[in-house]
């Protein structure tokens, strides 16, 4: 592996197997009509030429409605209700669910029983009960069930994955990753929302950002978890039922260990750090949106940063979503994927609660 | 506090408290002439205003005369057996102590008896029990202890503890530390050392290196743990006895969580990053010699790196420990504050070998 090979082709889209002009657009049902949705699902899937924004469904017929006319591709505007009882099921193949992690499961079990595939935003649900209900809803119906890890398909980190995989670094031996963001600072003032409840969100801090270096770990490693700790903590009041921050340790197959960090009271800042026997590979910043992603990369003598052209991630994620259920490749986060996350991070919390090392089965 | 400020001044010796040209030199009798006597501390005190490399000791009389003979200031080389029956006591005011780590209470105990101020090498000693001993004989016979913490006059080091005491980040809420080397290159073809036998050791990676994120997590934070965890590891048959990599996690009081690795068998690497409510503090390189230090900052939407002017950080430490037996200022890295990396690192082995997290005392 040669480290210009990254720098000449650093973006390209070395998952893509089926040609944009000889299938038919993924028409999509986006379901949760969220800042998220609004800001970068919508736009990327407008930009796409293998997915269109066919049905967006929100809560209120109205906001379903203004945002269709809004949007490029968007041919309904329903309601959840309508949604659930089958309205404009011929104008969309699949559906994008955004919505709080514990309405995942009901969204699924209607897109499996319209024969939808579906794509499932992380975490799968707000526990791995419901999350492997809703794994099982998709098989037993035989859709394809993506869950939603962007990571997957960022550029940096898949240049990095193939770096280690190759040998670059040598043995894998040690993983750090971070995220943080001031949560209370972006979405003031409304502090009511639904990540801070734990019914709704299953999980604070752990479940929406800490599953970025975890997971990322887990794809960068090729490796699954063997054991984990943790710790949670809370200062402001708003994060009286969910983490505001936790602070993990996985241990990886061969006695290698990931140490991660993520909070929603720290100042912004995302990496991960792979270092190896030779080398290391760290990507920072490395999972905020509207970043440009830079790879640093030493062995020997030898240090490079490299940057990367800036890349929709969105946009990559939702194209590899229709290029897997237009084409014949398998789906790489699946739900089996999905639920080792679910299980690691609830290991993570009785960890916590416990001051253990918790063995996954 | 202003950045400014860092980039004018950022190699002040902030601590100096004497005028060199007011005071004697500290003679030292340095103990233990393997290859960071030779290549670090006599160089550093050859060059030093306040202190000189009077006595050289050695196990053979031959090496430690020949060493002697090429330093400039040195007046005696001596054995081992000769400096415990008080050979050349006049010709030094105080001792360093560069043996291997179970050795340190003996030579301790000899120069305390001479009433001879103690620079001793970290970590203290191969234990919590002897370390507690060693620090009681020297505070018996009324002679300044130090801890051997080259960290603490780090500038880069320094400049971070006062951003982060000056409110800078806000609160600090993490702190990810790593150090690694692959110590069977660095010492092949003999890797029969003492770094790897247990007994002389007390511990491997952990012991060697790992101190240095564990050390200067609690000197960046000015606190102390309140409880860890870890994990050991060995790959080569030379690391039977002593674990060649650590990973661990110490927590502080304020649920700030420190994520630390060190390894004798990872790519060179080492730096320390304290992520705060508003801003963030990274130093990297961070711990190895002959370095150019990098501090690098941000806060709010700016980034800074600084690099600092390289600094000989064997010449800061002896110049700080001559300044205070020259001086009135007390010594920080004391026996006290040595003592409480003992007692971590142990914890850490026994979490290592329970899967618990031990509560520190």
């Amino acid at each position: 592996m040669e480290l210009s090979a990254i720098l000449e082709d650093s973006c390209v889209r070395d998952w893509q197997t089926v040609d944009p002009a000889a299938v038919e657009p993924v028409r999509f049902a986006v379901i949760g009509l969220g800042w998220f949705t609004k800001g970068r699902a919508l736009p990327a899937m407008e930009r796409s030429d293998l997915c269109t924004p066919a049905v967006l469904v929100s809560g209120a017929a109205e906001k379903a409605d203004r945002i269709a006319a809004e949007t490029d591709g968007a041919t309904h505007g329903i309601t959840y209700d309508e949604f659930h009882d089958g309205v404009g099921t011929d104008a969309y193949d699949a559906v994008y669910i955004v919505t709080p992690n514990a309405l995942h499961l009901d969204y699924v079990e209607t897109a499996a029983a319209f024969g939808k595939d579906i794509l499932c935003e992380k975490p799968m649900e707000r526990d791995s009960d419901r999350a492997a209900e809703l794994h099982a809803t998709a098989a037993d119906a035989g859709v394809d069930l993506m869950i939603a890890y962007r990571m997957h398909t960022e550029p940096a980190v898949r240049r990095a994955r193939e770096l280690i995989a190759a040998g670059y670094i040598g043995e894998p031996m040690s993983v750090t990753g971070n995220m943080s963001q001031r949560l209370l600072d972006r979405i003031d003032p409304n502090p009511d929302q639904w990540r801070l409840d734990e019914w709704l969100a299953g999980g604070g801090a752990l479940f929406d950002i800490g599953i970025y270096p975890l997971n990322t770990a887990r794809f960068l490693l090729d490796a699954d978890p063997v054991a984990v700790t943790g710790n949670t903590a809370s200062t402001h009041d708003a994060f009286d039922d969910v983490d505001e921050t936790v602070s993990f340790s996985v241990e990886f197959p061969g006695d290698v260990y990931a140490q991660c960090y993520a909070s929603h009271n720290a100042r912004q800042s995302s990496g991960i750090t792979v270092t190896g026997t030779e080398g290391q590979v760290r990507i920072e910043p490395a999972f905020f949106q509207d970043q440009t992603r830079e790879l640093h990369v030493s062995r020997g003598d030898g240090r490079a940063s490299v940057t990367l052209n800036k890349v929709d991630q969105m946009h990559e994620e939702v194209d590899y979503f229709a290029d897997r259920v237009r084409g014949d490749e398998p789906i790489y986060p699946d739900g089996d994927h999905g639920l080792v996350d679910m299980h690691a991070m609830e290991a993570i919390y009785e960890a916590a609660e416990t001051d253990r090392w918790i063995t996954l089965d």
